[in-house]
């Protein structure tokens, strides 16, 4: 029997996409949907382009934690009390929320909020599969990294492990979808339309979580990271300014660190977030600064797909002995075994 | 009577914009509309928006160079000579090339191509009105600025001018119509809709005219400067990370530079391309990085109006003794007196 | 001194605008602004391109309504009321609601709701200065038409008065602007990015306003009107498909028609909703299908402009004995002026 | 061994996206691919977002025809001679053009050209599974259909079939990717976005295939029908109004007709084009106007998907003796029975 798997806040975009794949997955089987609104309607009629026939059913933990794994897509600071429910009742979670991504509660709690489950944090491991894929694969909790932590560290991982960074600045462009569901004025259509505006300047949530991850890898650095508002639905763009140290050859550094990464594509032109779009690869590029001495790598992802949904599978994956690439589309790796 | 103006190049877009400025304009009086291609068609059945009413005619100097002034709208290298002869026949010229933006010839050989008229690039001035103001009033030639260097240098110059500039990197996004009316697979609109990428990677030709003009200002430094296409028609936005030296009030230090420019904005908030559209106003606002040190300027524009024709025509009502901000739209200024 | 006009409703999409469009008229004064929502905040600030330094104030008749005339900008069925209380006090009124478009309040209610202000129906005028310039010159209030009424009966007119039309089925298609600032499901952009689709199907309220007034012109005929939406802001298109007596020279029919109209504009080829972006003018193409024996026409308009906020400064133009092309922009009889 | 399949003309937005969906299909072996422009380019350099790692190659018959079955997706009339060489040695042929669409030479003539293997046009059977699946089973030659004649025949099959008909407009709205990879003035991003605006008025090609299917159904009528162009990549919808007989249960009727398609879904509110992109779903929805006495039906395909490339491989499953909905996606009936 395929093990079974809960999608809990699906009303929302990642959480109605994760279900998806989840449906469609070949070796998991999608038990229930659970919503904080909407509760009773159909999620095809919310989504129709999903095509998951389930009622959104309001939670109710005796039937819908009966289960292997669980997807929680909750906002953050509502994501860790139902993460704590869950495994207390022994059921593996991927977290989409940022609830699980900061090791250090007081980091969580001067970006966010109190901290309300921080005896977890120990059981958490940041699930981005091309760093810490040995962990995820039997962990039972696994934070799913943020969009923009996910694109910034791919981009930068290569020179951060080799030591090369001394400062790093981030621009980064991401579609609506990005921001959620919720209805704002910024997400009328008619003030994204024919727009582009940066936002969250110059605190944004993200830059504790890409700063951790990048002194993890050996970059101890205070990183400028702004994210812009573009007029497109699905999909992101970082564009990463680095002061490096010199290195003999940089497109060797980034195909030896990927060269056996099923979801990661190197091009040697910059990437287009058309490139990635439904897709759960990270499209990389990168390129020498001579002028001005510096290095500019560009990651190209599909923000509710890499940069969360199709990541969660990947996690859900590894943590069940899956094929890591199961259920979530094309590889980058097909394609180099094609060619070679 | 009122000036006699020719639009040479009127078939591109920012040639049939321009041309649309001059018929409108209270106190000047359009003569004629050349092209090179699509000769003998209506401008108003090309750009049925522009509402031209003018045949688009072959260059016949005899004819068309018998006027007060000239808006040059050819490409870079097919300019020149077509500037000095309208400049051999006492016309006097905005050019919107770059073919006379760099003073140094050796400099322009180096990015573009070897140059055909560098006799005349001791007559020209750099037609950016916020900084050369007073030398643009009676220029016989004016090199209207790119639309890149135009949004950087207004972003830039408060800072530059009071000598707090280490490094610069401008982080560029662009809409469509920037690339021009010319067909190309990355114009097609399924190749730009729903798709944001980088181009001109490293060394986009703007560069050296954005560092002559910083350096002009004070600021001499080596710029890193990366364009991005981003799905929309009309509109620029310029992303400035500045290391600085440290600024008592970097507002005020904005305030007083543009307290009374009649076409630059200031923004709390980091400003959209949206409000500027159809304008040939600059909106800008500034903001500190304390975590990185660093300070942040943003400044949008519309890229064919201020980025580009109504710049020109701005230029023009300078040159030829008119009022500044007359048949360009609305002003900044405006807004700043009704307040007050 | 300049006719003084209060904007009531200016939060919205059409009351902003038309608050603009007094402020920069040559010969109206702006006094006031006021609004529902958004109470104290700055116009300037929610819509940063209309470029209006004027607070949001809440309603004070005594302070408000001491104005020569006023443009309502309020949803149906609360319009009226405040209608009532401007004209009790002798403020000419256009009122852009469905509030007074019907004449008769039977056929109101059973599309709307009970009217709250019947005796004022027999004062209102229909305000498609086209159709009714003379009636609206000294009217006391004029009911602004609805947007597709405006494209749609502009399109059929001179169908309708020769008596050609016996069916008629009209397609529309309007860009999300038309949905209004409201945020709701169908207005996230991520909702109608990349999408079209029917909706108001099949009773749409433009319904009897079409039908009222092309009986009006002697074609007393039950319509189909179906809208969709099309990602874009601002513009409309209507597709008329008329079953139509044989006619001997259509194009004369249309020229003759509108040969002396300013805002009307007759095109050889189906007209774009970009040709009259930001303008008050409407676009018209008119076709034979020879084979099926049908007319074809289209009609494009800018729904903010002629759709709504334009159109009702074109009506206060005439009603307050002002040029009816003052303040809204290029006309369509300058163009063919120049070209005689 | 699977079949061997070889996609000819595929430089193209159809051909490429064919090659595609070959290459990740189960049960098929993609062989090569052909172009007429860009040869020596590798595909996943024109079009990334595919990942097919083939190089377009120059036509050579001895090798790319050595094939089990062939998707030709040449332009109109260039695919005809090639369709006879390819039959001529026996590949199993699904042909994208119109060039084997019409039955009759003639009629083909008078909207195309002289046509340039009429001996075939017995062989060919029209393409469109829903409604002649049993002649496509084995057929050597299927002429796939037009994109609108597929959205428009499935959404009037079932009131055709009943004998209902008694006059159909159909209003059709398509992305831009309809238009091809061609560069045009209207497929330029700033022609195209933010606009709508019919083409090929009154006499679009595609007329004579709905007709020709409609007779063969029982309704024999001159249709009228009008395409617009929609800001938008890949997505069709047609709007059909029906002058229909009365029938009892209109919802019935579809819903009898349509029961066990496998790609055919009815909604019972108006259907989005973004509910069915990159799928080879057909949705529909079907509605009475009681007032003016029409039935409307729209159906929305994605024009690149159903309308033309999986279609093609739909067909292909048939022809070849595989499951039809392998390697296509989704189905409609999944979900109905998932929901069972």
């Amino acid at each position: 029997m395929p093990p079974s798997v809960s999608v809990f806040g699906s009303a929302g975009f990642t959480g109605a996409l994760a279900a998806r794949l989840v449906l469609r997955h070949p070796s998991l089987e999608l038990r229930a949907v659970t919503a904080r609104s909407d509760v009773g309607r159909r999620l095809d009629e919310l989504y129709p382009h999903h095509r998951v026939p389930f009622e959104l059913e309001e939670l109710e933990l005796d039937r819908h934690a009966d289960v292997d794994a669980a997807i929680v897509a909750y906002p953050h600071g509502a994501a860790a009390p139902l993460v704590a429910e869950l495994r207390a009742r022994g059921v593996r979670v991927v977290d989409l929320s940022a609830d699980f991504r900061l090791h250090d509660p007081e980091v969580y709690a001067r970006w966010y909020r109190e901290h309300e489950a921080p005896d977890l944090l120990g059981d958490a491991v940041y699930g981005l599969p091309e760093l810490y894929r040995e962990q995820i694969r039997g962990a039972p909790l696994v934070a799913n990294p943020g969009c923009y932590p996910t694109a910034s560290l791919l981009a930068l991982a290569p020179l951060a492990r080799a030591g090369l960074i001394d400062d790093v600045i981030i621009d980064a462009k991401s579609g609506v979808s990005g921001a959620g569901r919720g209805l704002s004025d910024k997400t009328h259509f008619v003030a994204a339309d024919e727009n582009v505006n940066a936002y969250g300047v110059p605190r944004h949530r993200h830059i504790p979580e890409i700063e951790q991850e990048l002194a993890a890898l050996g970059a101890d650095v205070r990183i400028t990271f702004i994210p812009h508002l573009v007029p497109l639905d699905q999909g992101e763009l970082v564009s990463c300014y680095v002061t490096a140290s010199p290195v003999a050859d940089l497109e060797a550094l980034y195909e030896e660190a990927y060269a056996h990464e099923p979801f990661v594509e190197l091009s040697s032109r910059p990437p287009g977030v058309r490139d990635v779009r439904e897709t759960n690869i990270c499209r990389i590029s990168v390129h020498r600064d001579e002028r001005a001495g510096r290095v500019i790598v560009f990651a190209a992802i599909d923000n509710l797909w890499k940069g969360a949904a199709s990541q969660a599978v990947q996690n859900l994956n590894l943590m069940l002995g899956l094929p890591e690439q199961e259920g979530i589309g094309p590889t980058a790796s097909e394609v180099r075994e094609a060619v070679r």
